[in-house]
């Protein structure tokens, strides 16, 4: 039975603290991608209701860096679904909890994720029901990264 | 100036793996309650724009526990507040990726936190906007919560 | 067989560092009940030779901040036991390393843990042996808790 | 002074173990990111003796999966640079310890780090002298990769 | 002024989990390592009411694999205390709490600590009071063990 | 099939951050040793294609401090074998990556681990192929220090 983008999509929220930031305060780049990473395969857990894995990161820019003590929240939903593939967006905003100002976009990137049986094998997913015309427009441009992909492959 | 309950209500989650698990693969307290605390210092701190420390813990249970893989959403609300100190409910709710069923209630707790200025002394907070019947009776309770405590001392 | 108090008294003790601390050097408060309650499972451990889980968490009050360094001490011993829940009275006393100065205590809270068989389910524990006034005293509290938490319910 | 790619090739290596696997005995994919961002950072404070951050990740794909126990060696060496941006490539092999085996490739992506003064504005680095075919092919893709991704902007 | 043995001797305890553990359950020796290092970081603060360094590890012998799930019990003496290094004894006890059985030493170690001030200088240390037998025959040990390693240098 | 020592002679590295370092910025020594066992671990386990428990650590000597951000290189090479014990020498190398100086070799240290089959049981290993004068002196002092250690059971 398909699925529609709002029935998988999910927050990760939390605090970062000074064990994952350089010298000057600022958090790891790769304790964040790792977040985002959980992120992903939270959504597209939900969405498969199966074992999933990382199959390929893109496009993943950090817009502003991500300071101790800030609240780090991750939203991830799926873009595009292909037949065991599922490319999800993750979106990080952060918040220093000390002002009084809306969130600010810190980082944002693509991760695709497989999924898979117990045994490993990719198993066929759910399709993706596109509600809004930014759902279809960001569904048309994922399976163009999709193609262009498969072409370099 | 005043805020509301709303103002401050914050949401963690995250998921937590085998690293934090016993052999049996239930979730360790003690992590649990780590996520909690820091949930509640995200919503004192957003209260007060202060650095806050934890005072007090009470009434925290263990409903079910937490399986590795679970998705856990922390949601903290204040329910009182005094001169510099907050009380705030932390509800703890989880997931099974896996089944689609809707999240269940696994812990709650009260937190109470201390707002403070950079050399360690307690500073006033706004006070707290009451806007629910909900809100009106959990901060009474809280105030009897908070004499009780004091009587003891 | 019934135990004493005495036979389960456990004592855990580590130094943090500045990986467990916010940015003023003091020790996060999630970070020591995650020992506290560490302690407090060694404790009901010993007492009923079974897997212990976490049911519950009262009074639990942070005194003076830990710091960066400290050695950390734990105490827990029980103060009362029912069929198959035990509560734990846990200390933690503090000692900065640089200064030749007494421990200080801390932190202190009441721990309920259940004993439990393999498959999760709550098995029977041996009764206390209360030998001075003090364990009486603490008994009679500890039953008196228990009663009013009952009735909450 | 402009330096070679030589110069700063740097390689990364460790054994990852239960704490960072999932409950099949893979180390996740975040985890891994971690390690390839630390390579590309040594590798970018080699060339241009700053500190550095990251700015953009790439074309990361998984081709198998990292297990429990494997010794994981990534390599990483610049393919492009710019004034103050250097694009590494890090390649992650693996082996596993218990069999006589060749190491394989489990990974590669494109880490984009730019160097920064210890007030975190962008500094500029040495230029990169190309010694062989394989070299400037890279550089080329990468100029590519760059001019694309200005366009986007 | 001088200091006995017993001034400065030192227990840290705790119980370590999963995720320190190899696949077969036993806990990994570096982990251990780290425990009983800060146990001979503790015992020679006490002592020198200074700042310490590690300078060397000796005749560290693992007996019986330390499992996970265990109390892990070091405690650290005195043996032997120069100008500004100080010799400790770390043993380690391990505890298996479901069952009632005496703890078993499970690895004994040698750590050189030294004293350094704030900018990193060796500083001088009290002198060691000896009051047993067993006391001082460790220290002739000590003082040999020291001849030996300064005349390979 | 005996092996040579370079068949089995393995490179770990990797940047630790201020979450393993004191307060004036020092990587602590336990932290160090943990990962040259897992060096020492590494070359054993290739050596033996066994799984391997350490069995001692020996002249484990600290020169020069290891600072956060430092690039840590642990090289682990075999220098002595017996029936199912294996003697490494693991030289630790660490580098300032904002500035362009040679590698220092930081610790030195001799571990011996004990190749055991999966019941925990020691199983014998290849014999060591001796292919330059140094690695023969090498043996040469490992069978002594065998020897002597041996003697004072």
């Amino acid at each position: 039975m398909d699925k529609t983008v709002a029935y998988s999509r999910s927050v990760l929220a939390q605090v970062m603290l000074i064990d994952k930031a350089n010298s000057i305060g600022n958090i790891h780049g790769g304790e964040i991608v790792k977040l985002m990473d959980s992120t992903a395969a939270t959504v597209t857990k939900k969405h498969s209701r199966c074992a999933v894995v990382t199959a390929r990161i893109d496009k993943l820019e950090f817009h502003i860096p991500v300071r101790v003590g800030n609240l780090i929240t991750c939203t991830g939903e799926l873009v595009f679904v292909g037949k065991s593939s599922m490319e999800v967006r993750v979106r990080v905003e952060i918040e220093d909890l000390r002002v009084d100002r809306p969130p600010k976009l810190a980082l944002e990137g693509y991760f695709t994720m497989v999924a898979i049986s117990d045994n490993g094998v990719p198993v066929g997913v759910p399709g993706l029901i596109l509600e809004t015309p930014e759902e279809i427009e960001a569904f048309e441009e994922g399976k163009k990264r999709r193609q262009e992909y498969k072409k370099t492959k």
